[in-house]
C-alpha cells in the first residue's frame, strides 16, 4: 500500500507516519518508483505499537527508539532480557542517588538478590523511597514489605508466563508487558481502593 | 524566619518559593514590615510536601494546586475522600472513550460495583486496556483478574490504615499514599520480575 493507504489504516496523519521514519522509528517501504514507496503490515503492526508506546505507555520518542531497537535485536540470554528491557524502558535519573541505603534495606528485609538487580532500578527504588520522606509520608517498614511481597506475588506469574520459543517473542513480551501494565495496575490499585473504602466507609 | 532562611532550609531557591507563592501552592507569610514577612515551620513542611509531589510524585502544578486544595478542606464524610482524593490526581483524560465497555467488563469479572467507582478511574482502566490492544499486546482474562485481585489485596490493607482522627490527616494520608506509593510499586515490581527471572532463568 501507498503511505497514505498506511496512515489511513494506522488512523495517523501522514506527516506523523513521516515523522516516525525520519526519527528511525519505523523502518522504510520498498522503493516501486523514484518517488513512490510501498508498504506491507508489518509497518502498519509497526505503527500501532509505536502509537501504544507513544500514547498509552507514555514513552518518549527516544524510549520508543531504545524499546523498538531491544524488540528487534534481543539478547540472546532470558536472563539478560529483563535486564536490558527495563534499562530500554528506565529513565536514567537526572542525578544517580548518593547512596542505595533505603533500597539495599528494603531489598535485605524481603531476601531478594540485590546484585541480581538492574543498578537503574534499585536507584528508582532509592528514588521512590525517598520520596515518600520528602513527602513527609512515614510508611513502616511492616507496610515496605508487604508491598514487595505483593509485586512479587504479581511478577513471579508474569516470568511464568514469558514465552520462550524465541527471542523476539519474549523480547516484545517483556517490554510491553512492562510499559503497557504499568498503567493498568495503577489504574487497578485505585479501583480497588474506591471499591475497599466504599466497603469500608459507605 | 525570612524568605532566604526559609528557601536555605528547603534547600530551593528564592526565585522557585516566590513562584510557588505566585501560583498559590504556598500560604503567605505574616508581614512585619512592609517589605519583610515572617515565615514558619508550617511553611517548611508545605514547601517538603510540594518538592515531594512535583519531583518523585511528578505531578504539575495545577495538580499540585488541587490535591493542596483537598489536603486543607478535606471533604467531611470520609466515603467521599478517596473519590475526590483520586480525582485531585487524576489528570482528567485528553478524551473521554466512547464506552466503558471492557473495564466494566473486568469490573464484572472480578465482583467490584463500579457504581461505587469515580468515572475518571474508570476512564483510566479503559484507556490502559485499549492501550494493551493499541499495542498489540493481548492479555488473558485469567491474568487481568490475577493483577485485579493482587491491587485488591494491596488496596485492603491500605484502606484499613486510613487514620480517622481528622479529615486532614485521612486526606493526607489518601493523596499522598496514591501519588507517592505509585512510583514505589512500579520500582518494586521490576525489581521483583528481575529477582524472579533471575531464579528462573539465571
Amino acid at each position: 500500500m501507498r503511505i497514505s493507504q498506511l496512515a489511513e489504516r494506522a488512523r495517523l496523519p501522514v506527516a506523523t507516519v513521516k515523522y516516525y521514519q525520519r526519527e528511525g522509528l519505523l523502518h522504510e517501504g520498498v522503493l516501486t518508483a523514484p518517488n513512490q514507496a510501498h508498504y506491507d503490515e508489518s509497518h502498519l503492526r509497526r505503527l500501532e505499537l509505536i502509537r501504544a508506546l507513544v500514547g498509552p505507555a507514555g514513552q518518549s520518542i527516544a524510549s520508543t527508539r531504545r524499546i523498538l531497537t531491544a524488540i528487534s535485536d534481543p539478547p540472546t540470554s532470558e536472563y539478560d532480557l529483563l535486564g536490558i528491557a527495563h534499562q530500554a524502558v528506565t529513565p536514567a535519573p537526572e542525578r544517580m542517588p548518593a547512596t542505595f541505603a533505603r533500597a539495599e534495606r528494603l531489598l535485605g528485609h524481603l531476601g531478594w538478590d540485590v546484585s541480581r538487580c538492574a543498578p537503574a532500578s534499585v536507584a528508582a527504588l532509592e528514588e521512590a523511597l525517598l520520596g515518600l520522606e520528602a513527602g513527609g509520608f512515614f510508611v513502616e517498614d511492616e507496610v515496605l514489605e508487604r508491598y514487595g511481597r505483593a509485586m512479587m506475588g504479581v511478577a513471579v506469574d508474569e516470568v511464568d508466563d514469558v514465552p520462550t520459543d524465541s527471542p523476539e517473542a519474549a523480547a516484545r513480551f517483556v517490554i510491553l508487558g512492562t510499559v503497557l501494565v504499568e498503567p493498568l495496575l495503577l489504574s487497578l490499585r485505585r479501583l480497588a481502593q474506591q471499591t475497599a473504602s466504599a466497603k469500608r466507609f459507605g
